[in-house]
């Protein structure tokens, strides 16, 4: 069994990994660190999960990363340098779900996040774990930098076209839509209920912190540099994230040319579904899987293509990917633990 | 591998059994049957379970009996009757989650549901199928009445005190609500959306249709016949259902007497679960789960009793109670294939 | 044009006040005081009411109350005592929507809320704004206490029965359920959008707050010392209120008399409408109404009567009914800035 | 007192013209014409109206033209002509929120709706009602065609960019999300509660039927043929309409530059209202009002453009703006029965 340990194990990432490492079966939960419930058995802060009531440490308790062969860390930005350097010193392995280690320039990650970055040896080490795309450095990773949910849905409904170079860079937009869970468990005017209900709005406009990550990743796949329009937006709904993606074909191609070209690329990534001719996907569909479904229309009209890309944010978008780059890490199976139906209707 | 096939197939029940059965261990779904997807594959229907791509039948296929040596029936009221006929016949064991084999009085189903019963000698043989207070019944039957979703909440919460005659029969009154799933996937006003969102309303006053099965199975819990007062109410959400019940005590015990006497009932029954002194119940805690989480309160004012009883109406309200039934009538481990947590938030 | 102010404007029952008191025809809001937003115009606050755009001043500013003929008081209980004091100094009528002044037994107050109730002179000065019960007090009070919104509920829900002392007092019980508005603007897990949304759940068993409210007015409209049943609920909705109340007539009484003295009852109280036979009210029709809707269910096989009341937790339960007694006091149309028709669907 | 009747009163735009004529100073309804609700009090298929107890007619009745001075019509697409073609023989003038009237080429009409356009006269003869660029013809119209909600929100989006021909052609996406209730009141999957609640989803791609509607209007707009790219989606709440709208525009402008040319184009128009820097609309904020909220932000990296634009779409999207016109067609004030606030929270 590997031992592995969550620190910042009490937010909804933490809570969506406890439900899923504790039913995977290579698995054991030797740690869970917490800052708001040190010494509380879990499942007294997560009833759901009613008879996992191992307790909480501290999250600076040593022996959440001594005792443990891989690390999870879902902290709020800013906090996972201490622990990832320990982690290292000790040889063990991190994966971490917070945005520290995903820009590989400190320079952008000061300008967006408006405090240091880790030191530089370190972000080279890490890997950016979109496992779709880079699957063999993560089996060799030792920090895994988890990628953010909508640079997901972003990265998965374009990377067919850019990595074979067959749209204008110039042209993409990314109109996105979150689930509130997307927020957290801390408590805002945002994420109050009566705010929130029965509302609809856009956010973080015009420059939302996902962006650099986005655009790093993108230029990456397309070996140039690329700039893009992105618009965050809050869903009155618990979990489920979607993005509209639109851009330019370069030369004349059919749907039907587009789809077998994202079926290729696919081929062999079994979180990543590819929609028929005509099939649009929803939200609900992927309700508490780690599965990423992405329809493909062509509007011969303008010539313009729209990508509609698909997650539960809580798991593709987090939880389920760090997993997923767990499996891969540690020579699982990749799906272990994750071949998940989702919970309809 | 247990051969089942489920009648009724795409409803919300039909899809839940599906859903479990497909990923239960000791279990090969070997028909579907449907009445208005037959020919199409499955996850078409419900493409949460895309790759279920397995193609609905007929529901008058013979072969849904014929091959399987358990038929699951998720049909309207009044529909049962020719397939447990056949089932029978061919030896199969059945589980009807329907309500026609419920009330073992004729006179009575007539009178609430308006068409003819079953024949008197099939009813006889019908077991009320809830495993927490008839598991040995269970363990032999061949005709299963899977319980309602209201009276599974109703059971449990009073079962231990009708069963040591600790409350005055005349007092009991259930005030219970359901969530919107209940009602099915047919097409009507109170089940369109905008009706619904952001309203409550109680239904079905001052008589609904799960009150006989209620007190027929009070009844005999109690040794005597019981009448309830009971209100059903519909709550803006998909899953879930809350039963609030008074009655009072015959002689003054205190409410950690109760929450013992709960906990000894209960004792070896791994999915009612009784809350701890002032823990309150939340539908969400056991979405998507076997489980019934039940609380006691006792008001010192006034000496009444108050118990909340929460469920996932689609679970143990119906599909997973159902599954649970044929673990036991196959003599599996009761769990198998239901041990989930609920999923959160 | 009255001259009014409110104190504690920028809640969600303070909002609900300026957003109707700003329409009214006879009334001109001339003061705003805030805690947490003091100097900003009032439409940043609620951005429902741009154009609206007066400042919001420091609650402690003596001119919301020197300014002002009517002040209204939308605070956290235990806070409403000094404006109280000096409204009454300068003789301003005052209405407070909190607590401080409903209960008539200082010792009552004291053991539910925790702190010292006002001196015994300013409570017995208090009139209970119930207008549907009190009106020729209310009509020469100068300190109106508001109901709670489940009091509401309750209240108009018995009244009629325990004037005329047609049940056992000893029957009452009352299952309410609530809005998340209820809760206030405040920020609490309990009103984080992913706890709340797709759950349900009671809260504050066995004693809620709002019983003792309940039991001094239903033992003053009895006659005699009334204890009751009480649970209240969180419906995963913004706004609406229901309570479903059962009780056990003395005599047998049909359901139609039952309903001819409730409609005698309200004659001539234009916010309360008795249901016919056979109706069944929603929350969401009386949405952004002052209306109570009551429906009223005898069950001929047990003999109790079942009475279900439906208000908008902010307009009934709240500032509607605010304003409700200031037209009142001030000699207006009781209906006047408050004839609205619910927003449906 | 204006005489009014409407045709198809028992949907969901028929409601709420209902509703808001109702309370509107200077209008009268003599007739309401339904298919389903022939000779039922109004205020029985809708409660909400308690007391608006006028009887429904049927649809075909002649008295509901005859007796009326302005009908509206608010049936599906294809029954129009019939009506409109007897008020105009009668003298009367016609308000029609279907989309029938709308496009001015037959042919159009006839391949995006499936079924004969009315005659070229009569097409002819109707005017586009969006009374912020056309209030001068609305004010002399007898067939006025009632604009959609997608359309509203993107015309009032654009408007002022395209008269002033500032923005490239080629380049505008409308990725737009509407409540459900723009689905109406007809009963379908999408509109059942369980299927929508808590999902996301784009539908009718790549080409929705209102298309032809706004290249039409936006093209008459830029005085040259405009062809745009457009993504409608299924928000889980039941009112709120919110388009992102991407464009480039042609020469360098600052963000403040076009704010302000958006503040002068919509200089006294009273139901447009242009956000300061930085803010951001919320559907919730124009709830039940006749409002279409627009923010502009400039990405200073990309120099494209986004628009977002907000209405309710029962409101501004159909009945309210019906309301509007009707105002100006009948030389009212234009602000007259909707001078409303939003009901918040």
């Amino acid at each position: 069994m590997i031992k592995i340990s969550i620190i910042g194990a009490t937010g909804y990432t933490g809570q969506e990994l406890v439900r899923m490492l504790s039913r995977h079966s290579q698995v054991q939960i030797v740690g869970l660190g917490s800052q708001s419930y040190v010494g509380q058995p879990y499942d007294q802060v997560y009833p759901n999960l009613r008879g996992f009531s191992k307790a909480c440490l501290s999250t600076e308790d040593p022996a959440l990363i001594d005792e443990a062969d891989v690390v999870f860390l879902a902290l709020p930005h800013g906090l996972s340098l201490t622990p990832v350097s320990r982690a290292l010193e000790k040889g063990k392995k991190v994966i971490d779900l917070g945005a520290d280690f995903r820009l590989k320039d400190p320079a952008v990650y000061e300008k967006w996040y408006k405090h240091p970055a880790p030191e530089q040896s370190l972000l080279q080490k890490a890997v950016y774990g979109l496992p779709e795309i880079r699957k063999e450095e993560i089996a060799r990773a030792s920090i895994l930098a988890n990628p953010g949910c909508y640079p997901t849905t972003v990265l998965l409904g374009l990377a067919p076209l850019l990595k074979n170079n067959l749209i204008e860079h110039g042209s993409i937009i990314a109109d996105s839509k979150s689930g509130v869970s997307g927020a957290g468990r801390g408590l805002s005017l945002t994420t109050h209920f009566c705010e929130t209900n029965e509302d609809f709005k856009a956010y973080g406009l015009p420059h939302h912190r996902h962006l650099p990550e986005m655009e790093q990743e993108l230029s990456q796949l397309a070996g140039a540099a690329i700039t893009i329009t992105f618009t965050p937006h809050l869903l009155p709904l618990t979990r489920g994230m979607l993005s509209t993606i639109y851009c330019q074909p370069k030369s004349p191609l059919t749907e039907e040319e587009i789809r077998r070209l994202y079926r290729d690329f696919y081929q062999g990534r079994p979180f990543v579904r590819v929609m028929s001719k005509g099939e649009i996907p929803h939200t609900k569909w992927v309700l508490g899987t780690n599965c990423c479904d992405i329809g493909l229309y062509l509007d011969d009209r303008t010539g313009k293509l729209t990508i509609i890309s698909v997650i539960d944010n809580l798991v593709k978008g987090a939880s389920g990917q760090a997993i997923q780059n767990m499996n891969i890490m540690m020579g699982l199976e990749e799906t272990e633990g994750l071949a998940l139906w989702g919970l309809y209707p």
